[in-house]
């Protein structure tokens, strides 16, 4: 990434300008942030979004081939990293430092006016320090150390921002405003910031990552669901139709339905241009 | 420093609020970073500074740390660390990550609201590739690798950011606009700041480090000199009264006053009130 050069826009505005009140908020997921190519050319598209939009994004493999350098054992429950106070170090160093300023330079190259931001920086987005869990395997009681739950969007600061045209990135580092640091989920980090935002800006809510959508078949590219809704969303839950590690995602986006952001769309980050002219990809509705 | 509680704000507002246009710009050196209880003091106070403030950081021991960690040699010419592509992820992680995080946190818990950016974060700070130099010993060029010299300071953009009363942390990272990261001088940054804010601002330029200030014997502290003019200054190198490492800083300070800049103060992190105040530190002044 260090050494990456601008090759050129895609176009030069994307929708067309003058969308009023629309806001873009596009979580990249890992497998991106890892493949330099599929990072510059999901940067190209983002960057030419002509509206308002912030780019939310996950840490990818590099925080774990860090930790193994550092010789920082990692742990990781029910898919969750356990941050004790090393991981957080690394967590904070990787998502907060390289990958935010690596991806702002790219956006900068690209004309698109960025500023990387963790949750500490202007109190963006407050979290608590997440309590042991109780009802997990066997009932042990989990210790996730540094990892914070959300409390609160700081929604003027994002309008302020969004209202300068300033685009921003955001690494899925909190705060809880004691001077502490947290590692935050980034898909919760986009949801929370999309039900915050809902009440100023006309929302759109982006999980893209490497696969093409929701599947009905997690092997088949093809097999993807175009349009869920509650009611086939229950039908397909019922048919276990739906690949497990999904749910979680695709309950999120309903809640988030629920709270006011107007549309929620999951898919291929290379296509982002198309999930947002709905050609690619699975648009969740609410009816 | 992930830890660190907030134990109270030492007052709430120095100097007293409503001094007008007053912009307060401090430079923090690594061996202040590298402590985190002098940090912690250094913070308090600078959190209490009741005008707009900018924070300048440097990087301290941690990336040399981290180096090693990662294995990556380290290579130091004329006292400047030589960034090849991985010691420049290094400097971004520790620098625009770790430390800048952290010092946020810290000044959120002491209710200073702070964003840290690097200069790529809103084209904040341009800057170009150093080129080898031909004035080196020798008269051999150094390839200082990905090294930054600054070529424009966005002066709009911190206008905005101090006029909604944040206060900002700068990571001695800059970027070229064609997607490269950039590791440079945190004095360069803080002075080429002061100078471009001094037609907005009257600018006090505070260089705080681990020293009572200049002195006229480095291991005597009590040999602090109170103010220093260009007259004075000429008369010191004269009778070479001035230690070596301290004549690039002195330069640097006559530079910024030349260039608007109304105060350029030397002393001790954990004195920042008094060094305000003028209590405390060497103060250059243009005549």
């Amino acid at each position: 990434m260090a050494e990456k050069k601008n090759s050129g826009v895609i176009n030069t505005s994307f929708p067309l300008k003058g969308m009023g009140n629309t806001l873009y908020i596009v979580k990249i997921g890992g497998n991106i942030i890892d493949d330099e190519q599929k990072l510059e050319h999901f940067l190209k598209q983002f960057a030419a979004i002509g509206t308002k939009k912030i780019l939310v994004h996950g840490g990818g493999k590099l925080a774990t081939k860090l930790a193994e350098q550092m010789k920082v054992p990692q742990r990781m429950i029910e898919g969750r990293r356990i941050t004790d106070a090393e991981t957080l170090k690394i967590v904070t160093m990787v998502y907060a430092g390289y990958i935010n300023k690596n991806i702002v330079a790219q956006l900068q190259a690209l004309e698109c006016n960025a500023i990387g931001i963790s949750g500490a920086d202007g109190n963006a987005i407050l979290a608590h320090k997440r309590t042991s869990k109780n009802n997990s395997p066997g009932n042990v009681a989990i210790d996730y150390g540094f990892a914070g739950d959300i409390d609160n969007i700081n929604i003027p600061l994002f309008q302020s921002l969004l209202e300068q045209s300033i685009s921003l990135v955001i690494a899925p580092i909190t705060h809880d405003k004691k001077g502490q640091l947290l590692n935050t989920n980034a898909d919760t980090i986009a949801q929370e910031i999309a039900k915050g935002l809902s009440g100023c800006f006309d929302v759109t809510l982006i999980y893209s990552f490497e696969k093409e959508g929701v599947l009905l078949d997690a092997n088949d590219d093809n097999s993807v669901i175009r349009e869920i809704d509650p009611g086939s969303y229950k039908d397909l839950k019922q048919k276990q139709l739906v690949f497990a590690g999904m749910i979680p995602k695709l309950d999120n986006a309903f809640s988030a339905l629920q709270s006011g952001v107007k549309k929620v769309i999951i898919g291929k980050a290379e296509n982002l241009h198309d999930l947002i002219k709905g050609t690619s990809g699975t648009t969740i509705v609410n009816e």
